[in-house]
């Protein structure tokens, strides 16, 4: 008989753990993907397993309802726990539990990654004489270039590269990897998809919300952290790179990793039209009156965190040259939306400049992920009626409009960590390229104050600095 | 103050004048396109203006319901009537209603236009020394090419290209106009539809319906005279076309011409494998038992006429050059569609070969004329929920969905001809070019017998030879 596989949780009192660790495990139960896995919750609370058990169901109840009476008897008969701290000695004691394959995911504070890495290998735990171990870490990868080289160092000491699972869980949502199928299953984007035809292409990731309580985490990153350099970049990838030629996770990553490296560095001197930030000052959201970030909670009131990012991207490419991509994010901004959105050009004859088709807009391609995941073609036809007019019409699909994707990426991605699929995973040379890209701004951006913006607007008027050859913002609001 | 101008209807108490011109105009009136154009009635019946506003009303009443009071009262202001037949000193009489511009439409049998055209000319109509006049015929025009010449040469005699406006009333219908839109009026298509892209293209008319009466009409006609060579060959053109540098009507029509002038000839040795013909024997459609042709009141019992035709057509082009264009049209068919569909090659790589997308079915770009007036892309996108299965997703577009569709095309067509806008209008040369392509079918199917077919089936099985490379035939059904 196999040995029974385990996925170990470090921080499974946490609550990463509770909303969407446990929440994605428990619908792969009702999808019965779980097989013979056994679940081990490890941290430093002195629980036994009923205590872990009793735990787990609560967070169930809470945030994956309804949980039927089937299933949580198969799930927690799956539950064991043991308690400790991130020490070699005291992790250990996961061998009583393991006996076979493991993955150890780090719900974990980021500051503790490097420990529980290495705590982990000092118990002897990344050996692999009884099967498969896997290490599962989650973004933020490091703070910059040079903690995030440290932390590798540190946890690359112990564990080798194909046995790190990094998530950035935008990689799991049905549009991102929508966005590889639609380009490369279909023959007729790919051939458009160029210099010669596109205009520009814009990535936003845009809330309405502030910071929700996470005022000490998100002071210390911005939103260059929080989202440009790792969600927003892995859009960025997935969109611009080349059609790999094998669906192989070496190749894929080798891919995303060439548009990283083609990005035209940021010069210091030309900062101002590549890059913008700000800083949302009291305003409305919602409604309601809301306070500026410096009168929020346990901010600094000289804090200079950018809550709104935006940066031009442009690629020395063959494919690309001359294409900009726009990329974006902020909070307390007007909409919540988040898309990539692909502009073509105009056609380059004028074949109806006689006619009242004249004035027609370009087309949009638009992958959605929020507020729904959908694919839209804007497109021009005749307006149904007499004459020669022409108005825009959509093409579109709704997909995944029953589920919520926002959590159920994680269902896929740990399934993935378990069957031992990198493909949706980042490597650490993405991670580092991606740094590399933003450093010069988060150098530049150690200095200086961001531009204010109000509240429930679209961000600074410093980001239309940015735009070139007339280009604009699209909407925050589909 | 300018002179008003004139349409004049010649065979006025006819059926087309009933059931297509005066309801097209009506609509128009509703529309308030009309401004002050004045209509003669004009035909052997020896009526009064009165009696012919009374006929019109009927006409009205039964084909363009409802009569608003108001409406009627504008209209019925307009129209006046003269009788007589098609001789010169008949028509004269016209001149006394006429003080300007003037647009001579001939509702009459094929048979009858020469001898209109010319009487009209004896008669002087065709003099623009009081402003432009035009002549306006519908297909057929002759029924091969030694009879469209001749006919050609007859109305030639008093009237100038320029002033002939041929009506194929497919180039008013929406969505033929809409290819052109979509084609020229965006950027992402125009790039994929060539050769190296595109499969093969398939031109479809199929109606459930029989001769509903137009017995001894179609039994001279048949499938290729009565769609192919002119309908069909439209929605072909109109596909094929390059792209015009100007919207002109002179460039477009030179671009339709050029497309017909493309077409590799039909040899006769190699018939079997570019063209197929059939003729409906007793089946099932509607739900009832039908009579095969050969029964059918009025039809001679060995007569060969085709009640399906269908055709390969290549083109030696630089665009096109190995992609099958496959055009059919039958009656008594499984189902009731006309479209124009685009299937897309699979993409070059078989990228995802190793997963469940493996089997991914092609790229389909229809333009669907009936029974929606519908543009539909068929794509491939990821399957909601885990792992990486595609499905079909189809981006469409519903448009004219609130008209009838089938005859609101002469709407436009009128205003065309009032305006004097020949783009709509069939040059002689596309008629001509048309005819050239069809007559070594024609020829052919002078002798011989074709396939007979089920009522209700798909048409004759020989219309397989004509597939090439694994194609397959779409099903008549949306």
């Amino acid at each position: 008989m196999p040995a029974r596989p385990t996925l170990a949780i470090l921080g499974a009192s946490g609550d990463l753990t509770a909303r969407l660790l446990l929440p994605a495990l428990f619908r792969n139960e009702n999808r019965e993907e779980l097989e013979t896995l056994r679940i081990v919750g490890y941290a430093l609370e002195d629980w036994d397993a009923e205590t872990f058990r009793a735990h787990v169901r609560q967070s169930l109840d809470e945030f994956a309802p309804p949980v039927s009476q089937d299933a949580w008897r198969r799930f927690s008969e799956r539950l064991d726990y043991r308690s400790g701290d991130m020490t070699g000695p005291k992790l250990a004691v996961l061998e009583e539990v393991i006996d076979g394959p493991a993955s150890f995911y780090l719900a974990l504070p980021p500051g503790v990654f490097a420990e529980a890495a290495q705590g982990l290998g000092d118990a002897g735990l990344q050996d692999e004489s009884k099967g498969p171990r896997r290490l599962v870490i989650e973004k933020p990868f490091g703070t910059d270039l040079a903690s995030s080289r440290a932390l590798e160092a540190d946890v690359s000491r112990d564990w080798r590269e194909d046995q790190i699972f990094r998530i950035d869980h935008f990689l799991g949502k049905e549009t991102t990897q929508n966005i590889l199928v639609f380009r490369f299953a279909n023959r007729f984007l790919e051939p458009v998809l160029n210099s010669q035809h596109v205009r520009q292409v814009q990535i936003t990731a845009s809330e309405t919300l502030g910071l929700e309580g996470r005022y000490k985490y998100y002071d210390k990153s911005g939103a260059m952290r929080d989202m440009l350099q790792n969600h927003l970049m892995q859009l960025f990838t997935i969109t611009a790179m080349e059609p790999p030629p094998l669906w192989d996770e070496r190749v894929l990553r080798d891919h995303k990793v060439e548009v990283l490296k083609s990005v035209k560095p940021f010069e210091p001197a030309h900062l101002e039209h590549r890059a913008a930030r700000g800083q949302y000052a009291a305003g409305r959201s919602g409604g309601e009156t809301v306070p500026g970030y410096l009168e929020e909670p346990d901010i600094p009131a000289d804090s200079i965190t950018e809550t709104y990012a935006a940066i031009r991207l442009e690629l020395d490419t063959w494919r690309w040259k001359g294409v900009p991509f726009y990329m974006r994010s902020g909070k307390r901004l007007s909409g919540d939306i988040t898309e990539i959105a692909i502009e073509f050009k105009r056609p380059p004859s004028q074949l109806f400049r006689e006619t009242r088709l004249a004035q027609c807009e370009p087309n949009w391609l638009v992958f959605r992920v929020k507020p729904d995941e959908t694919i839209e073609l804007v497109a021009h036809a005749k307006k149904p009626g007499l004459g020669m007019e022409s108005h825009p019409v959509s093409l579109r699909t709704d997909y995944a409009a029953d589920r919520s994707a926002e959590y159920a990426a994680y269902d896929q991605l740990l399934l993935d960590v378990i069957e031992g699929d990198h493909t949706p995973f980042l490597r650490y040379d993405e991670v580092e390229a991606a740094w590399e890209v933003v450093q010069p701004l988060l150098d530049a951006w150690e200095s200086g104050t961001p531009e204010p913006y109000e509240a429930g607007s679209d961000g600074p008027a410093s980001a239309d600095r940015l735009l070139e050859h007339g280009d604009r913002w699209r909407p925050l609001i589909p």
